[in-house]
């Protein structure tokens, strides 16, 4: 990890050092596009052919029995069991509470409208396989949409034949009815077209590998599909620390994000240079006794540290480059706190490493990155809600609009909505 | 419009019925493809050219400044005026209640976690031209940005060189700052990318033909692009009448949507074999006197009367479809209402026609066709702000929750993660 002065950078070398690496799936795009279609014309038997090949699924069924995560979900170790119970219980407690009200407002004496929230009925939920069991994730996604009240839950992940007990657990506990052993691309298409045995859903949550990603982003642009909870990159952190920060803190930080992957975005930003030598030489001593100290290493070749001139300033670039997770370790919180206006998740203070929120602390772990920040927010309830709106005038309300609904409309070269008042007021 | 029984038709007819023509806009992917690139890769110039050539403008700014727009909103039609400004007062009064609050909850002691709106910094909002200038929609869209608190409301519309008084009458009520007269999909790449004379947006909203839509499309899945509003069809309604429901009054609604274009979406639902006859027989007469009635006969040719079982028939059926636009016209209300699950907007009773809400009563116009209600609401507030969540635990506070987290991260294998934790409770 180098240390950068801005001072000793030129404006356009201070762009390109934010600037994320592009995400380029040109390579994939044919194979995701084929196996889109095929899906989309052929249905369960090519979701089955694809599991087969590429999923390792050595059996004719996807579906993941009621039965069967049951018994898987007995044999979870307890204490990782009750880790789980007080996950859910905070994480719970904070999505509750985002339950919108209704919305009523009689604009005019006659008219009232109201903005009323509802689930969406069918949601899918899309659980990464790869290198770990998410069960985490099945969490963040799967209680805001309990809470919203979608009737239907479908989630997929490449679990092959068997099924960790942890992520049974959660299914269980989360109450999940349908459950299927698929990943990539088919089993997003899967979930947007619906086949023969699976019924489609109206949004897709959930990351996953560029495979995933782009069969999303494909999925969400036809109308036939479904739309997407957000556009997804790499998992990036973004630290602003000044010189009361504990740098073994700030090490620790940044290396939980390094080990993600080593397209993994690591930003620290400090007003003082001693921080940053003394972060450096933490990294290098808890970076030794990491089981994931490769892929860290490689992760934090491409990653700086840059010396700001002050907080604003740093405060300024991480609005800027709007970080997934910013963790602000300065000893004036509150002061950095209220200039923030673009990122996912904030952990305040010494003691909020995003380790917390990415697990337990009640936050939403699903976030936007690539500077999908400064247009989103995370997955939280509303995410798996939709709303309406309602409108009822009486007689004497539409009469008092009538004449500006007429006036407008006229001005529009629409007569036919201008008669839709007249006739009703002969 | 045809008038159809519903028993009549077998499952698969039904559902042939109600199927929405596929967007087919392969034949100009690759026009809307390579003006999208040209003006990523070549910025200003390419707008410019684009803009000649498809938008008429002949000048060499493409900026409408403040003073021409002060100056056309002075010769705005004195009625016009008024009615423009009790729209906005009724828009202004429903969209101002959608403000969210700050969510804030101790989800264990010492864990305080917080969810808050800001505040999407710089909006794209697209105003299209063609047939008929629709300053309405800059009401629909512009209002709320406004209220959200939007820094930066960028308006494109191809205006040509002369913008109608009423446009300018609205874009000067709101405050619009920047507004650039050029359209389709050259104009959305100008959002999404930005140019040396134009700066990026971070959303785009608003409606327009299918170049325009399909440049929206591609650029919301482009990680250098933009996020955009929502998926866009063809403009539907579906009204659901019973025998109380005035003839004269549905036949309206369904001509005042017909109008809109031929690929409108005309749809009734009743229960009475009388009414639908009368109603027939009302548009036959009223369509005489359309100035637009070859685009609401051509529309209507493809529409249809379905006569259900029941008004519970119905309400199923139209929460299959989904529709944008749902007058529920029957008499007792309130049975209906309280089934609708998916639908943009609806209108209840005898004096709300669906002009009512395109224009004055406060509700919001944008809204989602196609079948998207079922996943998504109109656009409002929240669609010009988005959410971040902060959290600030004690050590305390981080103790109690240590266990936990240390757990779940060493069950996802992401030891670092553990690491953060432990390092601050040594």
């Amino acid at each position: 990890m180098k240390i950068i002065i801005k001072n000793s950078l030129s404006q356009k070398k201070l762009i390109e050092l934010f600037k994320r690496p592009a995400q380029n799936n040109n390579s994939i795009k044919e194979k995701v596009s084929k196996i889109i279609y095929d899906v989309k014309k052929n249905g369960h038997k090519s979701v089955l052919k694809y599991a087969k090949k590429f999923d390792g699924l050595n059996s004719d069924s996807i579906l993941i029995t009621k039965k069967y995560l049951n018994e898987q979900s007995k044999i979870i170790d307890i204490k990782l069991e009750r880790a789980i119970d007080v996950a859910y219980n905070n994480i719970y407690k904070f999505h509750i509470k985002q339950i919108p009200k209704t919305i009523n407002v009689e604009t005019q004496k006659g008219i009232v409208c109201e903005k009323k929230y509802l689930p969406i009925e069918s949601v899918g939920l899309y659980i990464p396989g790869g290198s770990a069991v998410l069960f985490s994730t099945l969490l963040m996604l799967g209680i805001p949409a309990k809470i919203a009240g979608c009737k239907r839950i479908v989630v997929c992940s490449p679990v092959k034949n068997e099924i960790d007990p942890a992520l049974a657990y959660v299914a269980k506990k989360i109450g999940i009815e349908e459950f299927y052993s698929v990943g990539g691309a088919h089993a997003i298409s899967m979930l947007a077209y619906g086949t023969e045995q699976v019924k489609k859903v109206d949004k897709i949550f959930g990351p996953g590998n560029q495979f995933v990603t782009l069969a999303k982003q494909l999925i969400s642009i036809d109308n036939d599909g479904s739309i997407i909870d957000m556009p997804a990159g790499p998992s990036e952190v973004l630290i602003i620390a000044d010189k009361f920060a504990n740098p073994s803190f700030v090490a620790a930080d940044l290396l939980s994000q390094a080990e993600h992957g080593i397209d993994s975005q690591v930003i620290l930003l400090t007003d003082d240079i001693n921080l940053a030598k003394n972060v450096l030489a933490e990294i290098n001593k808890q970076l030794k006794t990491l089981p994931k100290k490769e892929i860290a290493n490689k992760c934090l070749k491409k990653s700086f540290i840059l010396i700001v001139d002050d907080l604003n300033d740093a405060v300024k670039l991480s609005n800027n480059y709007a970080p997934e997770h910013l963790i602000i370790n300065v000893k004036n919180i509150n002061s950095v706190k209220t200039k923030i206006k673009n990122a996912g998740s904030v952990f305040l203070g010494s003691y909020s490493p995003e380790s917390v929120g990415d697990y337990a602390s009640g936050t939403n772990h699903s976030l936007p990155t690539y500077g999908y920040a400064k247009s989103i927010g995370g997955v939280d309830v509303l995410s798996f809600m939709k709303s309406i709106t309602f409108q009822k005038l009486t007689k004497k309300g539409l009469k008092n609009l009538s004449s500006t609904v007429i006036e407008m409309a006229e001005a529009e070269n629409l007569q036919a909505h201008a008669n839709a008042i007249k006739v009703r007021l002969k």
